[in-house]
């Protein structure tokens, strides 16, 4: 059997996805065939160059002609139109893959989640969380899970990036909050709220998290239109953002993204204390963990890239480092395979709307200045 | 003239002090010559045995008897002695160097700041902050005041230690609320907040910090009493906090200390973005400086030992690292001079009531689960 | 048109080619169409399979079949069978792209060298040496052709690996002389010599390689047979080696390289010291390039991952970084491109046979116990 | 009893030295009493203000009126005056510790050799290697003896500045082969050479050095002399050397120094692989050692600054690291305990002298450009 699939998006992360469904056959021969069947989106011409490129059978300009017809769909646009053609093709009985955060907004993202819950274990809807699916991070969450920090005490978040530094860098849609929902809360903040959950979210490590205290700043309120004669549109959305976490087990966290942390360019790290060790994680080495074990004096530089780590077999010798896009074969890989047998996947849209709710209660309690427990 | 100076401490910070004083001659001819007059303490043997070795002239076992009949006075005692010693020395005229935090309370250190002001600005009252006077964070100051980092957009400090991760480590006095104040608060958190306030809070750069919000946590409630039988006390002090802050020109900023960061041992981490540039310390690489300057792509490590970066030329050719210790020559050198010369001496009893009130107002706000206003 | 590969060699560079292949039409779409039309081995199982994982229309169990019958020959052989088959391809006017290092022998190396003189040309026959294609080694090319480092006094080359650590590691054609020429000396010295031939090796920067002294080593001179009861066979090979080198200009290097080096997987590091500046890079960190410009204090760590990086506005936005494999892909590009327009290629087969004679230096030097000169 | 201590020299070295011995008695209790009491130099005014800022009694401008009169000879003096006033003092029963490299020429290095073994054992004769009493050396040094590392393979070490790099910097006495009897070779390469042997040259790890292929080189032929008009003196020593080694056991070494690496302070670094484990060392960053020990998968890097670490119980809480100068302080503290119980001390002038023997046959090898054996 071959899986037709509609992808609806064809920019960065229409050619990220693309890329690694192409790349299965190779490194993952017992992936299900996949025919990249229709890319759908409404520049016609933009449209039929990138299907050309990115290996598309066929176009189409309305997503309602197409999520019914293809055996799974992946909703790869622009936060606000996650909800409407997602939940039409869970309808429809049509398993979805749909690129994070959830929604712009939390009630979007809860008619997300009920349409998956409707439509089934079999009909998996997945969030696409890709940093779950970077070796080293995998590695990490096997010590979690095997109890190797011990209990949870602090876990730390970051993501920077500069792209904003600049004050004459001009507007666009990710800046809009009728468009984009939020800033870096939803582009960078729902990243690292997912890893976190991921990795010390279970009830026998940190458990969920319990309430949060959130800090959110806008630094430049107005940017140059490109092209235009020196027009300006609002920023409506935040720059940067911080926040504190409380677990239930009683960790403590602090999260923290930004658009202005110059010198960065896709800076997401993670640091975990625990009563047994510690461990750091940063997207820019991706194919390195630092472990701290209990016995350890400090920290060891692990190159995740022997055989036995995870998804590693698949490619290449110890040593042969993997880049950014691997994450997406992987996740590609584990959700094609879940729509084949009819499981479950994770990162679930449940995962998403999670991660959604603390950054909801982070844009709450900005604006109460006060603590709010995360329902 | 030689300047006698009575010591109230013999412990760790005494012999950081003493050993201050002592090199002063050999590497700073011009400071001015210091004896180590008398010794304070109450265990007698202990304390002889302390003046022997630290080259202290006579010992003493009533504060009362010294600071009026010294030319300095330092005290080194813990917080809970840190006012009433002070005060009585101010008030006789004789300038004070008190270890941080300044006071246990807020109380405590509003009445030191005002003894300090009624004895005149010619009396110096030094809030002994050595941190300020390692090299790289003198040097990273003076391309603040220059403006190289540009406007100020996040600042972050943190302070790791793991000396209590074990639950079986003893209880100590600085478990106590009563004895110490708080815990990693005051104790470490005075020394992120102190350092950050003297590189970015003047007026020129980020400014004052104006509010706050705060979250202390106590992992382990109780511990073992050292050689009993099975006894154990309350903690009653915060092992870790963390904490969110607005300063003056918007700059987001996140604090945070632990005693329970698994790994670290003495790991005071400082990281500054502005929109020119970026810098990060490491206390446990002293030597180094992380600079982004504009233009730059990424980061360089400086070593921050040149002929003319500030103090290294009283010491060694360039590449031949310095210690902690240094730290502590350094501000034994400002101080005494500034004693000498009759002129103020910063950090002040007024920048460790300011530290002292960032503090509270973490206290504060993680009692009420809100966010306050610095005062 | 379409240029039709025949590939010799199915194991994992036969993969790592096919797959930098499969990748060009989505990345580069520039690049000439290609077809991978045979792939050729001896053991037909293997080869069908490899095949239909590769993406090859067709199989051929002797090359001399295919040499002449496709546009472009790929020799990914083991050392052994390098120079027959590409002399034989070369002799029919077809461009060939043949794995390093080029011969085991200096011998075999002129005789391919000489094929490809007298193919001309506009047949271009180029040796794979895809660490020249990392990004952060092409951007390290830029500023050494610009003078940026100026006059070079230092380089060092150095490639670590641990799989021969453990006395009871299985012996394998690798260890062979008759098989593969030299040990680590062919296999990892001619990547450091083609790298720091390709990055200081012109006129004016530090100028050929003039004399060196080498140093060959077997640590362990006999290892078990896989799968046999207590069989062993002799290592006539070398498990690690070290050289000293002198340029034209004067400029000193030392190379090393060992299968012996504990914790080390895939470390080929380059350093260059000039009198303007230094670099340094690690291939376990390829997206970073380390470098001291004139009026640096310090090394600025540089993410290469930037739009107008080499290559990189093909992949990803900056920060998303690249993995060991894109070095075929850029190459494999490169290659076709020069095949497509009948243009010249590097690194070549001249450069192949200079990297070779290099190799051949140190080893006579080696058994000499005197420095020799570079023919 | 107090040790009277004569000096001879009052520069660097010199108040290295006497910061050293004057901070024994607060940090190390148990050594012997001391008395800086004789200065020896040649400028009497100079030697008067050094005398009274290092806290000596008196002082001298003949060294002959003081060997034979202190309980100590300490000759601190450039190299060309190492041998006689140190074979003086020997010859009279007075202990000496001479700085490094223990003589300008192999036959000084041999005539003092011979008198320290005449003096007896229990007139201590050391020479200087300060290097090897980093706490992170002692550290390794312990890990070695303890066979962690296993079999040893390769060592590495490395000793970079870069304050030649300009052509323009200014004739010294270092550079000229009569005052220093080799450039950075005796300088630089003595410290490498030394902590070698001391590290992996007991018969039991690497066994001695056996043979030795070397190569020097200076950059720049002539130098402006300082504050003259416009003339130039000639460099008639190396500014950089390499070298490879061989073991008795086999292990293979590379060695290097240049004051020409632009970047490079004071850039010491020591690596060693063994078939059990690796270890890394830098001088910038003296506090930590990089270690791989059977089972890690990375390096780890250690804050070796924990109580039960050598020397640091004598200092601080873990993690107040400590600087270059500290290894003065340990190397007086175990030269004058040698004195005082009339027991051998080590690095001896034996060590000094085999040093001073591999140096002589890199020499020698660089000028018949063929590998020499160590005598």
């Amino acid at each position: 059997m071959t899986l037709e699939v509609g992808v609806l998006g064809y920019r960065f992360m229409g050619q990220a996805h693309a890329n690694a469904m192409a790349r299965l056959p190779m490194f993952f021969p017992d992936a299900p065939d996949v025919e990249r069947a229709v890319l759908v989106g409404r520049n016609e011409d933009e449209l039929a160059d990138a299907a050309d490129r990115f290996g598309f059978e066929s176009t189409a300009t309305d997503w309602a002609d197409v999520v019914d017809d293809v055996d799974v769909f992946y909703n790869l646009g622009p936060n606000h139109i996650h909800a409407e053609p997602s939940i039409a093709a869970l309808g429809a009985g049509t398993p979805v893959f749909c690129e994070k955060p959830l929604a712009p907004t939390l009630e979007d993202a809860e008619a997300m989640a009920t349409a998956a819950r409707e439509a089934g274990d079999d009909v998996p809807a997945g969030c696409a969380f890709n940093y779950r699916f970077v070796p080293a991070i995998q590695y990490a969450k096997q010590l979690l899970d095997e109890g190797e920090l011990g209990e949870i005490r602090h876990v730390r978040g970051r993501y920077l990036q500069d792209w904003l530094v600049d004050p004459e860098a001009p507007w666009s849609w990710r800046l809009d909050e009728e468009l984009a929902g939020s800033g870096v809360l939803g582009d960078l903040g729902a990243h690292t709220v997912d890893l976190l959950r991921f990795l010390v979210g279970d009830d026998d490590i940190a458990g969920g998290m319990e309430r949060v205290s959130g800090h959110l700043q806008t630094f430049v309120d107005e940017r140059p239109v490109e092209g235009s004669d020196g027009e300006t549109r609002a920023v409506t959305v935040d720059d940067a953002y911080s926040a504190q976490l409380e677990f239930e087990n009683g960790a403590m966290g602090t999260l923290e993204a930004s658009r202005f942390a110059t010198g960065h360019k896709n800076d997401h790290t993670i640091e975990i204390h625990g009563s047994e060790g510690s461990l750091r994680f940063s997207l820019e080495r991706l194919n390195e963990l630092e472990l701290h074990r209990d016995g350890d004096r400090g920290y060891e530089t692990v190159l995740v890239t022997d055989e036995d780590d995870p998804y590693v077999d698949h490619w290449w010798p110890p040593g042969h480092v993997l880049g950014w896009e691997h994450t997406f074969v992987h996740e590609n890989y584990e959700f094609l395979s879940a729509v084949e047998s009819g499981s479950e996947f994770a990162p679930s849209f449940q995962d998403g709307l999670a991660a959604q709710r603390v950054l909801a209660a982070i844009e709450k309690s900005d604006a109460r200045g006060e603590w709010v427990t995360i329902e």
